[in-house]
């Protein structure tokens, strides 16, 4: 599990080399929440919006996702000071019926994602396949496989996405235009599902960051330094870029990503060259508009005979996209504890009521 | 460019060692869709139906995609002898509106395809989003590009893909489970598109069997042998499996892929559980019905600042994805000439009306 005190935010200052090890502090998720609920009320954000937010990053930290957990609540704190308090619910600016665009008033992401969430659910509902984007929200878009849990859950096919800092070169260029751009893909099934959340970067820059803590060097082929030749030095993450996955593969599909939860909607693109707030979007189906009198049947029988492929030597099991993520989750949970780094603990303290303690 | 004569069909062949390299011989293009529809008009193709096929199959042929090029008319000839020859057009089964399943009734696939990609732009002028899919049609599914050019001078945004047969192992299995299944992805703008058309493996199939035919080695990473152990063999390829792009990330596309083309609309997946046609899906977007007022102006823009980022030492250009395929297929036009394998060009003849004088 990697366990991440910078943000993609960040992604421009030089990375500092700091310890092999961060030292980890083993916390209740009880008193975890109530700690980052203290954080986000203690600014002023109003209850209903802290515990979705705080529901939002717990569950990425408890699901293994460190990256996408506590770090950014004290990075949802510091976006507060900056944008200041949300006090608007996101609106429909676009309504189609089955197309709508929801401007977010400056919530915080999760509030804005799950506001998405619920209005994809809602109108699939009624049209089977809705298109629903957000924009002008603040801090870190979350993780795709929170949302993309409570698509499947209600039954719901999905492919979504978010743009983020650009941080990808093109195919041949050597600054950086697109971000690592998520891509989520939701496939519910009888008793298991699909969830993918995958970037679209040749590797992720929070990856590059723990090899240079470790004094590590990047394997060949994920980034290019300033003058865009290749590099394996971490520290080039700074000025440098990192390349596309798979070239022209991983290039259009972070792409397509800018531009469906950018431009399209409103929200920035490339070098926030019109707008300067990140936007996601969500394409959901609901099957049983669509589906073949056996789609059910079949999609589960399909996924079943993945799952009990014959074994490569030295593999134990071989799972869906999202089912490891969702153990995580899941052991979490049944142990009632988490395993948090110092560093963000006393960074929620500090930002908690109970500073003066800290 | 690549030309193969071998099929995705004919994967489970052992690939023989053939010539370092193939005999090629110019022809006019005009004379060689003549003999094209000379192939399906002696096997009882009807004229229109042929038509589309050629002109499928050609246009790939002209825009440096020979895998999918002429070698799919002389394997659709084949698929007509072991199938019949169809006499249908494709028809509605499932129609929501927005949402729309066809039965190709055995058509040749670019029949099929191209009935789909009409009703995707039909209906998408009422409901600005729509999903169709169409199966239970024969050869090969063709290229996901050709669809994806008209979709686009339609103004739609798309996402499509279509299954193919079992080629690609899931992560930590040793058999194949799903196709190199390509994903397209279609987006217009002001003088300019991006059309993404690629597959989901580790590498294509035919690249493999064109090493085997230079005597070289696959990279490493690419694949694994029939015992699931990794291989450079490309002779491995006949029994063993290909590894998925970037592991999950390759391996999640591909799956979704395989089930939207597939068992949600009653065509096969995985190991031709429950039906043995393949399928196709195309989701897609009018822009105009979501998108911001500024929409087409600032994808524009963002396309125009990709194509202009500083270039890496050297590179001579960077171009969109879809764009060097669309400037082979202009040259290729503009010089009436192209260059066809020997070996294809004599199975074409073999099969027309002039085959006595072949």
């Amino acid at each position: 599990m990697l366990h991440m005190y910078y943000t993609m935010r960040l992604a421009r200052r030089k990375p500092e080399r700091r310890g092999k090890r961060e030292k980890m502090t083993t916390i209740s998720i009880t008193e975890l929440e109530a700690l980052c609920l203290d954080v986000l009320l203690s600014a002023g954000v109003r209850e209903s919006d802290a515990r979705i937010t705080v529901d939002h990053y717990l569950e990425n930290e408890l699901s293994g996702k460190a990256s996408h957990g506590m770090v950014r609540v004290v990075e949802a704190a510091k976006a507060l000071q900056k944008y200041g308090v949300p006090s608007q619910n996101p609106e429909i600016e676009t309504d189609k019926g089955n197309m709508a665009v929801l401007n977010a008033k400056r919530q915080l992401a999760p509030v804005a994602g799950m506001a998405a969430v619920d209005l994809a659910i809602e109108r699939a509902k009624t049209h089977g396949l809705v298109m629903v984007g957000v924009r002008d929200y603040i801090a870190s878009s979350g993780s795709m496989a929170y949302y993309l849990r409570r698509l499947a859950a209600a039954g719901l096919i999905a492919i979504m996405g978010c743009n983020s800092v650009a941080m990808v070169a093109p195919p041949g260029g050597r600054e950086r235009r697109v971000g690592t751009n998520p891509v989520g893909i939701a496939i519910p099934a009888d008793n298991t599902e699909m969830i993918a959340d995958f970037g679209t970067g040749a590797i992720a820059y929070g990856k590059i960051m723990v090899m240079n803590d470790k004094g590590e060097r990047v394997p060949e082929g994920k980034m290019i330094d300033s003058a865009g030749n290749p590099s394996t030095n971490p520290k080039d993450a700074y000025d440098g870029a990192i390349l596309p996955m798979e070239e022209y593969k991983g290039f259009a599909l972070g792409l397509m990503v800018e531009l469906l939860a950018g431009p399209l909607i409103g929200a920035k693109a490339i070098k926030q060259n019109l707008y300067d707030n990140d936007g996601l979007f969500i394409l959901a189906i609901d099957p049983s508009y669509m589906g073949h009198e056996n789609y059910k049947f079949a999609i589960s029988k399909a996924f079943e005979e993945v799952i009990e492929t014959p074994l490569r030597p030295e593999y134990e099991t071989i799972t869906l996209p999202g089912a490891r993520s969702a153990q995580h989750l899941q052991a979490a949970r049944e142990s009632g504890v988490i395993d948090i780094a110092d560093k963000t603990l006393n960074d929620l303290y500090a930002l908690s009521s109970q500073r003066g303690a800290a």
